[in-house]
């Protein structure tokens, strides 16, 4: 898979960012099926992974839904988010809205892990995704633990097979890193399709790294990556309950990140790169999806270009139009004026792959065919000026497809 | 259509309201094809309503979208909201979008029309529903208006059909009101399918009434029966460019509306009924709807709970899982959570069809036979209770299905 992992065109391979087959030093990993997802042989449903060095440093971001899985309430009220040793990640079940029956059962998988590992609790991470509102089987994860702190290894397959849902594309990488301080490895292990599915949900990402880092490096690494990757997208525009993203670094390559250095540096735009790559993937991978949006808004004010994008990105008309391969600028136009209710008259102008359509929010003459040709490929940019400058936004999204419909409606309990 | 107009169980025929062929006294109504949607025949697509009383007074409510189109500034900065005698209406194209040229040309079908009626153009509302960001062909709406004009009577039925669009339901009605004061009438002609289509936006709203009122009264009714009606629904979240609702009242029957009178409010609870049925006809002739659903959220903070209920009905998944009739609270749940970011953990309680399917955040045991019967029906009753309580929030909004799909997809340039 490594060979094409940067396929999109929005993300450029930084320099010295190769492909390998190796994983980060220092990493283990494991897979088994224990009947989340149904009577065994449902498939892969439960992975572990363990960072072996006691040095490891972590950072972890997660949603921030009014309706938190116990999961993640577990892991960002139990852990130390710096000093995060191994991860527990499930599929076939989200332990959302569960309750407190459900935090008991997240807290119960994070003791067995821990037992199993000799860890303290509070350096296991939990994950979950899949169905909401169904209690967690956490005394079959439980039992499972010792078998797979029995089984780890270094290919990370099956913990990539065992967190997926809906996935169709693959969402794994292992990299190898030259800086200037010498050569490193990064992987990660993702999943998402939306907060989506027939009651299936979530995104959830695993990086490991094997430099060294301070956990003010890693927070800050990590925050910036997410911020141009998994927040700047949209299949539906529907928030999940269970988002979590974590990065470790073990340390284990003997590469020492500086802070403000060309390491860091280089370290950051691999980073940046990876997430973004998967971000991509993830829309890709929207349900249904044949065709990825990307919007940029240029004008004034950080609130006002953010929304524009959000408004365009979520607008069912947009999508079905980018789905049926119409450069309907109107509809953009439409979401604009949403988007900046009580603010008219509001001037925009509107480009779709390169070609100006709309110039102060009147049309503009353009050739009809060539936009027609440019918008049936697979990845269409639109872009927006409004007035001022300043500020801009991007959004990665999906299109709204018929399959989207049916695999979200057809689902009947 | 009178018979079978108030068709919703979310909506109580008043006591005195009743079904009449006529319209109110002091209107007149004419329509034609002018080559609007199209070379003739294509179809009428310009509609006349004149109220023949010097002494009409009127209200007026229009969308606040940031790209608002030409007719809504011509009437709203060029007109006495209070004073309107006459509307222009046409469908096949919005004039939104157009720049200082469409502005123009409102202001030429307006004073058209002015100069046909003898009338101020201050006295005539222009509005237009269609495609965006085409020019307008205002010269042939201006030169159709001397033979409108001439063919003014007491049909409503051509007008109605002139400024439809997309919509497949029948929108228009007359009735009878019994008031203390004396029988009075009332009609109305709407069109609306979502801001929605292929290139097709809009809802226009006219109602007209022979009663007599001052203009705080027509506000004041007209601004409360619109908060619960065109307020509270959602085809597919999307903000029209044109939205228009023009109340005129010609004083025709002799009865005059007395402030904080048995007859203000009874004429109100009639207004109240009617614009509410028409706002759920859209939504039942929202494109490719199945079904209708109703969300209803009570607990502490007006902004929360409209938040939440505006969530729910703007979700992909709960409208998609509405279209399959799959009674999936999951889904309501995640919207919940996405409504109230940041605010976890939240408590609520889901009752579908008012059947309890989550009570304190987990899942409530429940018939689900019985439930998935009822889910299967036209309409659907969605109602959330979060933390506290004074505050409520409720619309009406359609699924998404294939044809929604379909028919914004398959339009292509």
């Amino acid at each position: 898979m490594s060979e094409s992992f940067f396929t999109s065109r929005w993300v450029s391979r930084p320099p010295g960012l190769l492909d390998c087959a190796a994983i980060p030093a220092g990493f283990r990993f494991a897979a088994l099926a224990a009947g989340v997802k149904g009577p065994t042989p449902a498939g892969l449903d439960v992975g572990l992974i363990v960072a072996e060095p006691a040095g490891t440093v972590s950072a972890v971001r997660f949603c921030d839904s009014g309706v938190l899985a116990a999961p993640v309430v577990v892991t960002r009220e139990r852990c130390d988010p710096h000093g995060l040793r191994a991860v527990v990640a499930n599929s076939g079940n989200a332990n959302a809205a569960t309750g407190e029956a459900g935090l008991e059962q997240a807290v119960a998988v994070q003791e067995a892990a821990a037992a199993a590992l000799g860890l303290d609790p509070r350096e296991v991470a939990v994950a979950s995704t899949g169905v909401i509102g169904v209690p967690l089987p956490g005394g079959r994860i439980a039992a499972a633990l010792p078998a797979l702190a029995g089984a780890l290894g270094v290919d990370p397959l099956g913990f990539a097979h065992a967190i997926r849902t809906t996935d169709v594309l693959d969402k794994h990488v292992a990299l190898e890193l030259e800086l200037p301080s010498g050569s490193v490895r990064i992987a990660a292990q993702c999943k998402g399709a939306g907060m989506i599915s027939p009651r299936f949900a979530t995104m959830l990402c695993f990086v490991q790294t094997d430099v060294a880092l301070d956990a003010q490096t890693a927070e800050l690494l990590l925050g910036a990556s997410v911020k141009r990757s998994f927040d700047r997208i949209s299949v539906d525009g529907q928030l999940s309950t269970n988002d979590t993203v974590i990065l470790m670094a073990s340390g284990a390559s003997g590469v020492r990140i500086e802070r403000e250095s060309e390491d860091e540096l280089r370290l950051g735009e691999a980073l940046d790169a990876l997430l973004r790559q998967l971000a991509l993937r993830i829309v890709a991978d929207g349900e249904g999806a044949r065709r990825i949006g990307c919007v940029r808004v240029r004008g004034a004010g950080e609130e006002t270009v953010a929304r524009v994008a959000r408004g365009v990105a979520n607008s069912p008309l947009v999508k079905a139009a980018l789905f049926g391969g119409d450069p309907n600028w109107g509809r953009v136009a439409q979401a604009i004026g949403a988007a900046t209710a009580g603010r008219a008259p509001l001037r925009f102008d509107i480009a779709i792959e390169g070609v100006s359509v709309a110039r102060d929010g009147a049309a503009a003459e353009h050739d009809a065919a060539a936009l027609a040709a440019a918008v049936a490929r697979d990845e269409v940019l639109y872009e927006i000026e409004l007035e001022g400058t300043g500020a801009e936004a991007e959004l990665f999204f999906s299109d709204l497809s018929y399959d989207y419909v049916k695999i979200n409606a057809e689902y009947t309990t």
